[in-house]
């Protein structure tokens, strides 16, 4: 194998109408409280956490998970993996021909930073790169 | 909270028209090299794993995954928690109210003893629930 940069599933992003009708069912799955919500206006999202669940509510019809709920309805919308140097990974999937949503990292819930790969280029599931340094602890 | 019988995110299902053609770009993700294909055949799939992946190739287009692949493409197909004893949760679970697509455990891959849950009463998301007893180690 070629040494990967990328270490470990980061946590699954899931599409829902509403944060706090679904935020019970996760509390249940995953046994642990959810966060508080955090708006990202530049996604077009609030999201909350509830372990490695990354719940997505939309901000508007008109922004990329509104599409997403308006086209396929509720479910599965991402899943992020955890890097440790994320401008450099993103040099090299670059390189490698993966197609790039975002070319630089930018900040994403909680302060990670983060960047979107094009689900073109990776058969069809839109993969987040998270930005987490080996020391510290997984959420 | 109420105490949950779930304990952490098992595994995520990932439907392709390939495993061949998929394995790569998830061992590049994974960062490790994928397992040798295993079929599942009262499921209508070929699946393979790469760490924390699960990839699912359809036998024939009239699955339940060859049907996912034509309804919504390749991409993410299901998500699967780790619980201590199944059946009981199996009872549990039916008595709260969620749909169950199997009422009792069944076997899926690697001699895994499986269940999934209806998307409908999950807010959209096909949840498989793996037993998975706390002492051995997970995949």
């Amino acid at each position: 194998m070629v040494p990967s940069p990328f270490r470990s599933l980061h946590h699954l992003g899931i599409a829902v109408p509403s944060l706090e009708e679904a935020r019970p069912l996760y509390e249940r799955l995953e046994g642990v409280s959810g966060s508080l919500p955090e708006e990202l206006p530049d996604q077009g999202v609030r999201v909350l956490f509830v372990g490695s669940v990354e719940l997505l509510e939309p901000l508007g019809e008109d922004t990329p998970v509104g599409r997403f709920l308006r086209r396929r309805g509720p479910g599965l919308h991402h899943v992020a993996w955890a890097v440790e140097e994320l401008a450099a990974t993103l040099r090299v999937l670059e390189k490698e021909g993966f197609r790039l949503i975002d070319r630089e990292p930018r900040r994403g819930a909680g302060g990670h930073r983060v960047a979107f790969i094009h689900p073109e280029s990776t058969g069809g599931t839109l993969v987040e790169l998270v930005e987490a340094p080996r020391s510290l602890p997984e959420p």
